[in-house]
């Protein structure tokens, strides 16, 4: 079946989700503040609409993705009592309070809201390889999963309208506190003559333990089981003492380090130095309460 | 050709590296503080020593693992004269200055010093899957490559003595920062009640994409080229504030982001907003002289 859509706002990823329903062979209708950012969408068949209410009207399913939910909620606001009878996806990046706010601005319009984090690069939309999670009407999910599946690997994540956000959250967090990482040790790289593209296939097999890492990590904290360490919350100590003390050596802040520091040390005051570096969660990483 | 080879030192890294070498039926000598450490190895075929010295008299190589270099230092101080003529590998994971120490030590003594770093986890040592990397004279290396062979993928980094330790110090910063910005993130997904198995494959797919991002900050740093930004500093900088208002809802601390955040204003504040986000290196990491 082929479902009519409009695509709200042609950054990079609005383009790519534009593009691939295009390909899909859907109808699909684009709106952009910049009206020059679709012309190679309309060149390959989309329909330019004048302004956001026009182009809610013209489909069924509306996605939106602009710079922030506050952008979003703008843009919706702008296409008024056009949303009635509308389902409208939020695909921007914010925080899960934002999606609440959205789902009631397009619930009092008399539409539904469903909320979606996309979780991978502008280049994999449209491939397997691409991956949005949805949260709210379980409903709303199946009801237009075909043209989800256009654009990439889906999974609904829960009826909670922020739990998308959520996950995006914590995985944008994992993601650049990892390059924020990564940065940091080329310029600590650099300061002993090491070249980037020099360090770079060594970073890449620590990428590649990750994953096992991140594994016996989460199911520890999830089992609150942390004895018989592989890394001892103490060995840990030891590492990150290395590492600040390199970093000072270089002629570096040790910014990242040394917040990781203050998490471990906490848990070896804590007495648990002998556990599994699994340990420092979550008590260290918990604001006290005053 | 069956070198001999002492290990002193024989935690889990070191019982894993003594361990290969019998497999590989080299003569293997161990020693260490806590004796009961070796009864396993023992019973494989390794030979007990009685003291450093001991166990640096035995061999014509002598692998040292201990918990870092100051450690190394102590018990190749107490071995004394029993270094003259023999090759001294230091394995422990210790600051790049750390290693210049030891090598003067072991040169003073009329050995030889090659400097190692370890990048891999105990349990891949003795298979492909294990990286050490060598800095020092590369005719040592060259002499007992076979060796090293058993115990690792090995690579020689360089003739300068701190070289080795460097890439583990820039390597173990990727990795624990990241291994940090987990555990953050597992503390931010369970404000939302998403249970850490619930986030793991997603946090994979996140350490999926790492290489290629790794790959181009890399390559765009060592060019010095930072425009046509797919990730520009202005919408990394968006990105950011995001996480860092979703901590504060979570009740979590944003350290490592507030770190990050701090890089990337600083390259917005000098006016590289719109260029890549590999622009955030390495003005932004060096600490201001006065």
């Amino acid at each position: 079946m082929t479902v009519t859509v409009s695509v709200l706002g042609l950054g990079p990823m609005g383009q790519a989700l534009a593009g691939a329903l295009v390909a899909a062979k859907h109808r699909t209708t684009v709106w952009n503040r910049t009206p020059a950012k679709a012309d190679a969408l309309r060149a390959r068949g989309a329909v330019w609409a004048d302004s956001p209410a026009d182009a809610v009207a013209a489909s069924d399913l509306i996605l939106v993705n602009v710079v922030d939910q506050a952008a979003a909620d703008a843009v919706l606001g702008a296409a008024g009592d056009a949303i009635a009878g509308r389902v409208v996806v939020g695909l921007s990046s914010d925080v899960p309070d934002s999606a609440h706010r959205t789902e009631e601005l397009v619930t009092a319009r008399g539409g539904r809201y469903l909320d979606g984090a996309i979780m991978t690069p502008t280049g994999t939309i449209g491939t397997p390889g691409a991956s949005i999670l949805f949260a709210g009407p379980r409903d709303l999910f199946d009801a237009h999963r075909a043209v989800f599946d256009v654009l990439a690997t889906v999974s609904w994540v829960g009826a909670e309208t922020g739990r998308a956000a959520a996950f995006d959250m914590a995985l944008l967090d994992v993601f650049w506190t990892s390059v924020s990482g990564f940065v940091h040790a080329l310029a600590m790289a650099g300061a002993h003559d090491i070249a980037p593209t020099e360090l770079l296939p060594h970073a890449g097999n620590i990428a590649a333990i990750l994953p096992p890492v991140f594994g016996e990590i989460a199911e520890r904290v999830e089992a609150d089981r942390h004895s018989d360490a592989s890394a001892s919350v103490s060995s840990v100590a030891a590492s990150v003492r290395h590492l600040i003390a390199a970093s000072a050596s270089a002629g570096l802040d040790a910014g990242a380090l040394e917040v990781f520091r203050g998490y471990v040390d906490a848990a070896v005051a804590a007495g648990h130095g002998a556990d599994e570096i699994s340990r420092i969660i979550p008590a260290a990483v918990t604001v006290p309460t005053p």
